[in-house]
């Protein structure tokens, strides 16, 4: 190898190790990964008992997604507002529907929505809590009644009270 | 009754109806849910051999998000990254790698990355093929080097091959 | 040294002279870091005599950011809500309810939150004078009910009035 | 009161109470806004020292915006850069400087920046970590030559070490 070759394959050495060790991991922001595969899996049993096919999204505690999953044949514009719904709980720290009462026309936080790229306000989304009650993460459910939504990101976030 | 009542009632019980059967639920494109669990679940099986940290999405042969896990600890900036590079594979039906190619600077498809809301077209996208050859999906992972973050891709789609 | 490395040189010696030096600094316009960093302090003061979490935003007469301090445990989703409110104020110059009222349905300014990448119409935004009733920017706060938010906002502009 | 009156003014009621308790209080993740504002100041202190103007940003642990100066007569551009630069090193835990290494054209992630609704991978973005080695958040800086911006961002985040 010639004097170039050689800087070369230091370089290409140097950045190769950059990425394949963790040496740039962080730790981890709340709600962990096992965690949020549990809640998810408890709302889907609880959406299959509903007979309803829902977008299930969860964020950690800096509203980072973490899982989700789409059950077969469910709405495709309700990936964005299951996920907006997860971010939205968390933002606030509470349930979605609580916020969109506050969010009306003439209500103290008319258009609130226009803000983070995007709020969902609807009922559907709902923090997670850990049972010493911090928030630890958010669960957002779409693809039926809000009422149904609602009951889904509940049994979900339930699962971190047990 | 009166006649309002029964109106609301009518007019409640549609919405009812509306959302809480699967009226609307559409026919599945592409990779089901649980199929793309499975594929989830061998990329995952390949970053912890690897000792890599992954975010791993995995879209329908619709380009929509159908399943994603963010490992504990994985780079925040990956979530967006992986389902990037899972759309792109699935937009173009290649590997993001190989489209990347055609993107450098001088090269036919420079900066397509402006597109479409963003691509990624660097290594890391795959799509998945069913065992006829049709793409039914595609398959996107970031967090570590691009050679681990390709492999881990590559693990999770031979998954349907199999 | 040859001809390519002498105009190299030159080269570099130009971009270095470019950023180090404050050739390119503009005129400041509107209020100062200085004067911002007393609205925001007294506004932060405020808050702490109410018992709130606040996300606290001043920009300057050009609308762009100047100083922000988000409290520790304050809402995540009130950090773009307190800057939009900030921006707002200044946009128009008005506290961002006054603009609310004009926004809500059937109102004249009905859904101008579309515009400017987003504004927010609820209280929490005032601009800021000075003692000659100049706009010299606004302060935007977010993190408790849009009364708090108000009272927050008043009581930071106020100082530039003493 | 009447009825309605009655139920209005416990709907207003609890919708205050809602907002102005710290009920929703989410526990901090990372960076505390005291250390944060330790860390601009020492930053804000060097570029004073090199005669630069800059703009300074902070994020905590989930790449949040914590706490911001733009120093008189800054660039109005580099209000987004410096946060963009502190969001992109918390995102992939790294100085944005080496992460643009591999941006570059014919490297491994080239065109990264497409992600994450805009990501900064020139220097002057630096981790935060606490004397543990932990990523507590992030630091960036922009306003004047990419040199001097790494260096105020590591005089930044150095006071974390201390």
């Amino acid at each position: 190898m010639n004097y170039q070759a050689k800087v070369l394959f230091a370089v290409m050495l140097s950045l190769a190790m950059l990425f394949s060790a963790n040496a740039f991991a962080g730790g981890n922001v709340g709600i962990t990964l096992d965690q949020a595969s549990a809640v998810v899996a408890a709302a889907k049993a609880k959406a299959e008992k509903q007979g309803t096919l829902m977008n299930i999204a969860v964020v950690d505690a800096g509203a980072n997604l973490t899982a989700f999953v789409r059950m077969d044949g469910a709405f495709l514009g309700s990936v964005d507002i299951a996920i907006k719904k997860a971010k939205t709980a968390r933002f606030f720290n509470m349930p979605t529907g609580k916020l969109g009462e506050l969010a009306q026309p003439g209500k103290p936080l008319f258009n609130i929505e226009f803000s983070n790229g995007g709020l969902i306000t609807f009922p559907g989304g709902v923090p997670i809590k850990d049972k010493t009650g911090n928030v630890i993460g958010a669960i957002g459910v779409s693809g039926s009644s809000v009422e149904n939504d609602n009951e889904v990101a509940m049994a979900g976030a339930a699962v971190m009270l047990k």
